[in-house]
């Protein structure tokens, strides 16, 4: 008897929030050890040799596979990249690719997002080391499915857990981008012209930071937006949390676009930037060290982990202090 | 201009054959360097530590997702494993789950699908050590898709085109009998009963074989069967192969139904067998430690690799010989 309290699998157990989180929980975790315990997309295991070895695997579903600023070929290898980045694996021993496609899917779009997965390896250092292709007749997958799963090592790995009270919380950018830019192309919004995902490979820039500093914990606000992240990272480590919201770096067309439509940008997917918890004493050089990046000349400080409300994430507005609420599910399906 | 004849993927694409194999390398191999040009479900990496990592990856589409002899849980994790002992990783460090499902997916299958992964990981001496989740609208995705993804460290990597003229060519056991229990279930043969799919982690029969003596060349004849395997051991090492087709194991009712059906049991898909090219000199060895493991009693010598004719199998009917041909795509679409 599984205790999800509905018997079929709904949009919102694959949307990044809450309702996975107890899916997962409830039905691949029933039973298991505590290795499977900590499950999550990537794990961390002790070499023989020294070292650990970071695995990370992810299933890539976007429609469509073409967005302003990427495809699903960049956002497969940029994805697994700053998966492995995030636990403190900044150099990719490579990446696995399996795709699984639909029969009469044009070969031309499937040569082009190749050359996108190998592009975007090339800036990220690594390559594709293994690959399967499986395919699926006309009307039982719409399109491509590609999962891309990672190997690297790290000596220092970095987990998401690892949040203290006091720490400094940093996010690398302006937040919203990716998820913003992928309803504007779904739905033809007439603003979409301004609107670009941030898809991109983050592990030269989280090498940066850690090269500048101590980080405590890190992880990637994709789906379910900084909101989630920040949820993970109170629960996980038993912290509270508090945000300054007017110090969270969104662009102006973001903005505008996420009043439009009444959404906040903390719950809108990223694709591009890091939330950092880090310790005051390192805040200073880390932040440094992520605006002199390419990708992290946005980088702010929005808040910092406490003591009290272990579990719990609140926004200072400037007038007052709100709950955030944890999402249970993502706006978008098929966000990434 | 991608110079596959064609312009849409269609179902031999992804059947393991010839045209699956000209499609990766005129789209994925494109323009790749000299590591991807290796590019296989599995890859072996030099560790600084020392010791080879091997990392594989396989995508699950199998339909019916239960079938006589098991279910696409164990399928998904006997697979990777498979993969990772043929490299001669037989103790895997970790494997990775990733699972994209259909909206109003049954919750109590994807429990027993969790139950038989678990099942699956135990017998094999592993475990899911990261997931991930993804849900597709209803009608997006006919049911679901595992991808897994394995880890595996090795001192010996074993390869599949190790092999070498005068190298005895052995199979586990019998063959056709996971391929022929799917097509039994799916379109409701009457004969269905004695067939079962061979389904099973092979990782402690190889760790027997192994140690009994030197392996060249190992590979697991899924896709495309026991035909298609021999295909790409004889044209990777460059060796001619001849099989005597009256030593091949084939259970009565698996010969009874591909008799039945005019299918050739060379050409159907196996989950729980391996292939291996052994130096004469080891040949009685490994032959003895493989019939002394329950997956392997079946275990038998088929023929021989030859410096005559690389690149080509022949088979000898005990009447003459004829050469087998390569499958250009799977019999059956969904087989794993």
């Amino acid at each position: 008897m599984i205790a999800t309290g509905v018997d079929r699998v709904g949009m919102k157990h694959g949307a990044g929030g809450r309702a996975m989180r107890r899916l997962i929980e409830q039905v691949f975790l029933r039973g298991a050890g505590p290795a499977a315990a900590a499950m999550d997309d990537g794990a961390v295991m002790q070499l023989p040799g020294g070292g650990s070895l970071v695995v990370t695997t992810d299933s890539h579903v976007i429609h469509p596979i073409v967005f302003p600023g990427g495809d699903i070929g960049r956002l497969a290898v940029a994805g697994t990249v700053n998966d492995l980045a995030m636990m403190g694996a900044t150099e990719p021993l490579g990446l696995t690719c399996a795709v699984v496609i639909e029969e009469g899917f044009p070969i031309g779009d499937l040569a082009r997002i190749q050359q996108s997965m190998s592009d975007t390896c090339a800036e990220a250092g690594t390559q594709i080391v293994a690959g399967d292709t499986k395919v699926m007749r006309h009307g039982e997958l719409d399109g491509i499915v590609i999962n891309t799963a990672g190997v690297g090592l790290t000596w220092r790995p970095v987990r998401d857990r690892g949040a203290r009270p006091s720490d400094v919380l940093i996010v690398t950018g302006t937040i919203g981008d990716h998820g913003m830019a992928v309803m504007a192309a779904r739905n033809g919004f007439q603003f979409d012209g301004a609107l670009r995902s941030d898809v991109a490979p983050l592990n030269g820039l989280v090498r940066a930071a850690l090269s500048a500093g101590d980080v405590h914990a890190m992880k990637d606000p994709t789906r379910g937006g900084v909101a989630s992240t920040l949820h993970e990272i109170a629960d996980k480590a038993r912290v509270g949390i508090v945000i300054r919201e007017s110090a969270v770096p969104v662009r102006p067309a973001v903005r505008a676009a996420a009043d439009l439509l009444g959404i906040d940008p903390l719950f809108i997917a990223n694709e591009g930037k890091a939330v950092l918890a880090v310790p005051p004493s390192a805040a200073d050089a880390v932040l440094a060290a992520l605006r002199a990046h390419p990708y992290g000349r946005d980088a702010a400080v929005i808040g910092a982990c406490l003591h009290d409300g272990p579990g719990t994430v609140v926004v200072d507005t400037g007038f007052g202090r709100r709950r955030l609420s944890e999402p249970d599910g993502e706006l978008l399906p098929r966000i990434c």
